[in-house]
C-alpha cells in the first residue's frame, strides 16, 4: 500500500526534462479551490475564485495579498500563475511534486519554501501532505494539495486585524503561515507521545507478542517519518534568518527565531520518542526472557521433584523374586514417608533458591 | 500523569497569535509574591513588595537592582514590568510558557536568558521548573513559577557583602544567579549517580525483574530530563561570552568561563550515567540469561540421571512370563548397584563439566 | 565470485607504475561503440563511428558537441581521446579503473566527473557500472563499460529539441547525463524498498530461518553498495555548485541544486532502509525468542500435568505386600477423579496464567 | 565508598562564594611539602622549604625558578602564593577544588594549567590526583595534593643537566612536567591493556558469571575515568600550541606537538580497549548461550532416548489379563532387542546432527 | 605475546628525556643495510653501502638522491645521518621509536612522513612495520626496521626509467615511495575481505563455537589494527597538498590527490568490514538461537507424545483389585488403539504447526 505510492511517484518522474510540472501525488480528483485576502491596516478584501486569473489583480496592489490554492493537481492554473507571477520552472515543478524534502530556495525575486504538513487520519495513520509558500515583495502564495483547515487561525487573525498581523508586511504573513504548519506538529508530536506512553503500559500485559512487534515497527515508521518533516526545518528556518535578499525584514526576524526554538524543542522531543522506542524494545525482549526463566523454572520444580521419586516408585514396581523391602509389613508407608521428606526438602531448596 | 501535563501545555499554545502571553504551567493558583534588591558597593535597601508597581522607582537609581518575581501565573503583572522596562512581546510570551528549552537571546536593551531549575521532589520524582532572567544596563530581574531557595546564597552575600558581588554591576549578579541555579544540578545529579549506583548494587537481588525494568526505564528518563535542562547550557554560556552588546564585562567573563567549566563536567557527568544505565541493562540481560542457564542445568543434570534408571526399573517391572534376571537371587541387589554406580558415574561427570 | 571480482581489480592495479591505464573492470570482451551528438538551437548531426579519430572534426565546432565512448577496455581509444582532448594521464587512468569512487575532479581545461551507474540484474543483483565525464567548454565526453539506455531520455531530448537542452551550453548537457544517471538510482531505491517490505511481511512465516539471514545480509550489503554510490555524491554535487573555473554557468547552477536535493532525498530513504534493516533483524530475534518461549510452555504444561500423575500410577504399580489402599473396592475409580481433578486444576492454573 | 567521595567534593562547593579556595580533595592531613629548583645554564640551587615565604626570593632572579608545592589541604599557604604573584582568585579556587576537570587558561600574567594525574593503588584501582600548574615568564609553580615520584626524571635532568633542559626556559620546563604526567598514562593504559586481555583469556573458564560481569563493569569504570582525564588534553595542548600571550616561544612549540602526539595514540588506544570490552560482552554473551545450548542438548538427548523405552516398559508392566506378547518365550529378548536398536538409531541420529 | 611486545616498547620510552634517540622495535639484531639512487633524466648511480658515511656525497649534487636505511636499532647510524642532513633530535627519536602514529611533520628545511607498513605474516597475522621518510630539497631518506621487497616497483621504476620518475624531483620520488607502501594495503585489505567471507560462508557448519568467536574476535583486532594505520592518511595527504614550504611542487599535487582517493576507498573498505563483522556476531546469534530452538522443539515432540502415553500404561500397570478394565478380553488391544490414535493425533498436531 505505502509501497505503491511511493513507485507511483518515482515512475512519473523518472525519464521526464527537468522542469516538467506534473501532479505527483495521490489526490488527483481534488477540486481546485482559490481563495485570496488582500489587507492592509485598515482594509481587508477577501475573496472565493473560480479562476486563478482573478487573482491576478492584486498583484498591482500595494496591500499585501496573500493567494491560497488548493488542489495541485490543477497543473494547467498552477503553471499560469507561474507565468503571471515570473516563477522559475523548477520551482513550479517542485510544488506540483509532492515527494519533495523540505527546503528554502531564494530566487530574484521570490523566495521559495516547501514543508510538510502533518496530520493522524482515522486509521491512525500519520499523513504528510505538502505545502508551498513563494513570498514575493507584497505577497504569498500558498499551495496545497487539498483543502484544509491548517490556516484558519491565520484567517480569524487577519479578519479580527488580532496580534500584529494587518500592520506587517508579507514575511510576517509567511511566519504566520509556517508557524501555523508547526503549530500542529505539536499535535501529531503529542499524540505520538501518547501511543509510546500506551504501549508502554501494555508492555507486560494485554497485547500479543505480533501486536507489540507491529505496533513498535510502526511506531519506528512514524517517528522517522515525522522526523524528516521536521528536522530539515532547523536548517531551513536558520537559511531565512540569514536570507539577504531583503525580502525579510530586520523586525520579523525575531519572530523565525521564535520558530527555530520551536523546531528545536519538536526535534529533541523526536529523539527522546525514538530513544523510548527503542528501549521499549529492549524491555520486552527482557520481558520476554525473563517469561521463559518463569516458564523454565516451573518445568524445572515439577520435573526436579517427581521424576526421582517416580524412580523410586519404578524401584518397588519391579517383579524380582526376592525384593525383601516388599515384604516388610510398614515398608509402603516408610516408603511414602520418605518420599514426602524428599518431597518437602526439595520444595524448600527451591524455595530458598526463589525459584517461586 | 507527565502525559497529561504536556498536553496541556500545547493545548494552551496552538491556535493563539504569536506573542500571546499565557502561563502554560501548573502552578496557577500561586501568590504572586516579588521582592527587590537595590545595591552599590555601600549601601542596600531590601523590600518585599506586594504591587508590581512599586518596584518600578528601582530603574531610576544608579544602583543595581535585582527584582525578584515569583507566581507566573500573575500574567498582567508581568506585562506591566514588561512595559515599564520595554521587553519585546516574544520575550513575555518565553517567560510564562514554562515549556521553554533554555537559551539566551540578545536584545537591543537587554539581554534574555530562560534556564531550567532541577530538583527532587518528595516522590523522588525530577522536577523542572522554568526561571528566566533579563539583565539590562544596571538591572536584573528574575522570573521563578514559584517561590523557592535557590537564591538563598544569592541574598546573603547581597545582605552581608561576602565575596566581591557588591561592587560589581549587574552582569556579576547575573552570574551570580545563574551559578546559584547550576549548584543546584550537582545536588540532583549526584542524586541520580547515588540510585543508579544503588540499583547497581541490587541487580542481582532485593528487586523483582519488573521493579527492575521499571527503575532503569525511570532512571533513562530522568537522565533525558536532566541532560535537556543542561546540555543547551554549553551554548547559552559560550553565547554569552561571545556577546557584543557589552552588557558583559570583561572583568565579569572569567566568571561565566568558570560555569563553563561546570556545565562541561556536568554534561560529561550525565553521559556517563547515560552509559551506566545502559550497561546495567545489559549486566540484567546477562543475569537474567544466567539465571536460565543454571535453571536448566538442575533440570538436565536430575532428568539425565534418573530417567535412564527409571527405564532400568520399568524394565524389571515388566509381566513377561519369562525374565530371567527375575529369579536370581541377588539380581535386585545386583541391579541397585548397576543404578548407584550409573547414578555416581553422572554424577561425576556433571561435576566435571561444573554443572553445579 | 564477488570476492574473486575484487581480487581481479586489485592484481592488476598494484605494482604499475601510476597513470598507466589498464581497464579494471570484467567487460573485457566488449566491442567499442562510439556515438556523437553534435547540436545547437538550430542543427543537430548524431552519428555513430567505428573510430575514435571520426570523432575529432567536432572539437573544432562552435556547436555543443557530446561523444558518448562505451567499452572501457579499448584502452588504446581512451588514450587516443586523451590526446587530441589534452586529457592528463591520471585522468584516463581514472576512467578505465572502475574501482573508483565517485568524485569530481577540476583541471585547467575541463572538468571530470565519476559516477557509478546502478541496476539490478536479472539475478536480482545490484550492479554497479562506472560511468565517467569529461566537460570543456563547449563538449562532453561520457565514458560507459558497456552500451545502455541509460542515457536514452538525453538522446530524446537532444533529437527532438525537447525541453531547453538544445539552447543552452555543454554544462546543461552535463547536468541532463548526470540527472538521468540519477533518475536510474531512484528505481534501485524503491525495488530495494520493496524488497525490505516483502521480507518484513515474510519473518514470520513463508521463510526459513536461513533464508531470512541470508536475505537479510544480502540487503545490507546492497544497502552498503548503494550507499557508496551515492553518499559521495552529495560532496560532488555541492563541489560543481562551488565551482570556479567558469565551467557551469551561473544558469545551470539551479539545476545543479536540483540534483541535489534528489541526492539529498535518496540519502536519506538508505539511511531509512539500513534502519529498517537493523530494525528486522531486532524483529527477527523477537520473533525466534517468543517461538522458543511457546515452545517452552507446552513442553511445560505437558509434563507438568503429567509427571505428577504418572507418580501416582507408580506408587500403586508396587509390589509391596501390604498396600491398603489396593483392596479398597472403590480405591481405583477414586484415584482417577482425584487425578481428573488434579489435570483440571493443573489446566485452569495454566489457563490463568496465559500459557496456551 | 567512591560515591560517598564524590558527595563529599559538591557539598563543600555548593553555596560558597565562587572565588572561595577551599580544599576539596580527601587527603586532609597531608603534610606540607616544599621544593623549589632555581637554575640557569650554569648554577642550580635546589633547597627544600618550610615555609612558602622562603621560596619568594627566587621570584626576583633571572634564573627559571621551579615551586613544587604538595599538600593542598593547606590552603593559606596557597592564597600567600597566590598573592605574591598575583594570581586570580578563580585560578586559586581551581587549584585546591581537585573535582576540576583538566584544562588550560591564560591570564595576562601566567598559563594555568590543570592535569590529572593516574596511577593503579595497591587495591587494582585507579586513582586520580590533581595536578596544576601555573607558568610565568620565567618561573614555574607545581602543585600535587601529595608528594609523588612522577617529577622524578624532571629532578634528575635538572640536576644533572641532562637533556636540553637547563639551557632553556619556564616554558621548556612546563613542557617536562606535563610529559613526565603523560608518561604515567602509559603505563596506566597498558596496565588496563593488560587486565583485558587476562579477563579474555579467562572469559571461558576460570571465573564465575558474576566476577565476569563485576570485572567488566569494573574496567568500563576505568576506561571511562581514565578516559575523562586523557581526552581533554587534546585539546588543552592544541590551545597551548595556539596560545597567543606568547609565554611559550616558538622553539618550545615542537616538544608540545610531540606531547600532542602522544595524547591521541594514548586516545587512540582507549578507545580501542573500549571497543574490547563491549565486545567481551559480546563474547561472553554468546558462549553464555552456547553453554546453555549445549545443556539442552544433552537433556534432549537423554530424554528423547529414554522417554519413548520407558513407554515400551510401561506398556509390558501392565497388568490386563490378555497381553498376549507376555506369553511368548522369547518376547522379553525380542523386546530388549528392539529397544536396542532403537537406541542405536536415535544415538545415530543425533550424532549425524552433531548434537554431541 | 601480543601485550608484552607493547609492555616492551612502553618501557623503554618512559622516563626517558625527549629526543633521546632509542629503538624501540622487535628486529634488535637486523643488519644494516644501506642502498642508495642518485639520478637525474640521463644518468644514474646505484650504490650499496657499508657505511652511513658514504652515502654523505650524494647530498652535494644536483641530482635526486634517494637513500634507504634499513635496520633501525643501529642508532648511531641513525644519529650520523641526523647530523649530517641537520635533522631535529625530535624527528630522529621518531624515526626509531617504531610505535609512532602515522603522521606528517613540517620543518625548515625537510619534511618528515611516518607511515605503517602492513603485511600478513606467515602465521597469518597482520603485522605492521614503521617506514619513515625525510624529503628535503633534492633528496628523499627512508627509513625501514628490515629490508623488504615493497619499493621494488620504484627500484624498477628508477634503473629502467619507466614512467616519469626520473624526470621529476625528488616530490614525485616521496609520492612514489608513499605509493607503494599503500599499494600494500590493498593486498592486506583484500586478504582481510576474503577471511570475512570465508568466516561468513563456514558460518553454519564447519566451524565450533570457539573457533567462530576467535575468529571473529581475531578479525575485530585486525580490523582495528589496519584502520590505526590507514585512517591518519586522510589527514597525512590533505596536509601534504596544503603544504605550504614549496617541497611539494604544484605538477605533483595532482599525484597526491591520487593516493588521496586510494585511502578514502581503502578506508571505506575497511568500515564496509568492520560493519560485516558486527553483522556476522549478530548473524551468529540468530543462528545459536535457532539451534537452540530446534533443540527444544526435539525434546517438547518426544516428550509431549509419550508422557502422556506412559502415563496410560501406568494406569494399567497398577496393582488395585478392582480394576475392571484389566479383565475386559480386548482392552489391552483398544488401549493400544487408543495411544496410536493420540500418538498420530500429536504428530499431526505438531506437523501443523511446522515443528519439524
Amino acid at each position: 500500500m505505502k509501497n505503491k505510492k511511493r513507485t507511483h511517484q518515482y515512475k512519473k518522474k523518472i525519464g521526464l526534462s527537468p522542469g516538467s510540472i506534473v501532479y505527483t501525488g495521490e489526490k488527483e480528483s481534488q477540486n481546485l479551490f482559490i481563495e485570496s485576502f488582500d489587507y492592509n491596516q485598515d482594509v481587508i478584501e477577501e475573496k472565493v475564485h473560480v479562476k486563478i486569473e482573478d487573482t491576478f489583480q492584486y498583484k498591482l496592489t500595494k496591500n499585501v495579498t496573500w493567494t491560497n490554492i488548493n488542489g495541485l493537481n490543477h497543473v494547467d492554473s498552477i503553471e499560469k500563475i507561474g507565468n503571471h507571477y515570473n516563477i522559475h520552472p523548477l520551482t513550479l515543478e517542485d510544488i506540483v511534486n509532492t515527494s519533495q524534502r523540505p527546503k528554502v530556495e531564494d530566487y530574484d525575486n521570490y523566495m521559495f519554501v516547501v514543508l510538510k504538513m502533518l496530520y493522524y487520519d482515522k486509521d491512525e495513520q500519520v499523513i504528510t501532505e505538502q505545502v508551498s509558500f513563494i513570498m514575493g515583495d507584497n505577497y504569498v502564495l500558498s499551495f496545497q494539495e487539498a483543502e484544509g483547515d491548517v490556516f484558519d487561525t491565520v484567517r480569524d487573525r487577519i479578519r479580527l486585524s488580532k496580534g500584529r498581523i494587518r500592520g506587517l508586511g508579507a514575511d510576517y504573513l509567511l511566519y504566520a503561515l509556517i508557524d501555523a504548519v508547526i503549530d500542529h506538529y505539536y499535535i501529531v508530536v503529542e499524540t505520538m507521545g501518547n501511543k509510546i506512553e500506551d504501549l508502554e503500559d501494555n508492555l507486560f500485559n494485554g497485547f500479543s507478542q505480533e501486536e507489540i512487534s507491529q505496533e513498535i515497527q510502526n511506531l519506528k515508521r512514524e517517528v522517522l517519518k515525522v522526523r524528516r518533516a521536521i528536522f530539515p526545518l532547523r536548517e531551513i528556518i536558520s537559511k531565512i534568518e540569514k536570507n539577504e535578499n531583503e525580502l525579510i525584514k530586520d523586525k520579523t526576524l525575531h519572530y523565525f527565531r521564535d520558530i527555530y526554538d520551536h523546531v528545536i524543542q519538536l526535534s529533541e522531543n523526536i529523539d527522546i520518542y525514538r530513544e523510548m522506542i527503542w528501549s521499549l524494545m529492549d524491555m520486552y525482549m527482557t520481558a520476554l526472557s525473563n517469561k521463559m526463566n518463569e516458564v523454565m523454572k516451573v518445568l524445572t520444580v515439577i520435573a526436579t521433584i517427581f521424576i526421582p521419586l517416580t524412580f523410586f516408585t519404578g524401584v518397588y514396581g519391579m517383579n524380582f523374586d526376592h525384593i525383601p523391602e516388599l515384604h516388610y509389613k510398614y515398608a509402603y508407608f516408610i516408603l511414602w514417608g520418605i518420599m514426602i521428606v524428599l518431597f518437602l526438602a526439595m520444595l524448600f531448596y527451591f524455595k530458598k533458591k526463589k525459584w517461586f
